[in-house]
């Protein structure tokens, strides 16, 4: 951040807020503390009759590798709303909301990953999106480790492998040191 | 947004940028699309044999309002510290992440509550905090339920009540029409 959204100073402060704990972005012009949070993404393991259905990415980072569907989640969304809604854009499937199955984070990057495990409701799916270069069904023990995209969906896919119908969320955590 | 935080225009686009499906603020001058979303408030249910610990609310809004101990996330931050975090400053009590425990969505308000059981290591709290009025522990059939701030907690509250050793996280949301 370089010049304030309220006003338009270019002149910040990076400070800590009197009874805060952290620092700030703080413009003296407008008075106007600016916080910056984590963000979510939203996603889901979607099953069909035990196979698991993963997305060839088509966009950086790590393009040409396969993840779970999973996306930033929108204002104006809920985490639910927000995993089917990535789930049919990079894959072109439908399914249902399960349950939660994993909460990664990502500290570093100011990331949280909710991953919920979604039934989908028919074996439909398209072959390419103009976010996947490929999609297509892998069965559990055929999925490709080493060509996976990020963590969040490797800690995914091998929480859901030890325990299947587990029902306690996974929590899980990258941190760069 | 008023102004661009990138370079201080004060001449921001509202548009749907090419390959997106969402308005965002735009600054024609430096070509960066602003993206905004959700933020995560990390939380718990402290519990200590079978009490639960609650916080008078010191600050708006619902001032004067019971509440679960829970603020927002900070960047660099997990949401299991997050909570705890919060845990430690609205209550000076400290815990153990039990599991997660209830993801209530507030879509209209750009939030989503990750609040966690927490085991409570001792009995130990503050009375009064920066944050809060007043903190104790509450048995289960005397929960102030008229004077609690938030949805969030109420649904949390109700959920463990329902099924203490429940171990699938209760999804709810608050939609206002």
């Amino acid at each position: 951040m370089k010049f304030c959204s309220n006003c338009g100073n270019g002149d910040l402060e990076y400070i800590i807020p009197e009874g805060d704990h952290k620092h700030r972005y703080y413009c003296p012009n407008c008075d106007t503390i600016h916080y910056q949070n984590p963000r979510i993404i939203a996603g889901c393991v979607p099953m069909y009759e035990g196979k698991v259905l993963l997305a060839k990415r088509a966009i950086e980072p790590r393009y040409g590798f396969w993840n779970l569907p999973a996306g930033f989640l929108e204002n104006g969304e809920s985490p639910e709303d927000g995993a089917l809604r990535e789930l049919f854009e990079e894959t072109g499937a439908k399914g249902e909301v399960n349950r939660l199955h994993t909460v990664f984070s990502l500290p570093n990057f100011n990331q949280v990953y909710l991953l919920f495990l979604v039934d989908l409701t028919s074996e439909e799916y398209e072959a390419t999106t103009s976010e996947s270069l490929e999609v297509r069904f892998f069965e559990l023990d055929e999925i490709p480790w080493k060509e996976i995209a990020f963590e969040s969906s490797t800690f995914a896919l091998e929480s859901y492998i030890a325990s299947p119908s587990k029902e306690k969320v996974n929590l899980g955590q990258f941190v760069k040191y």
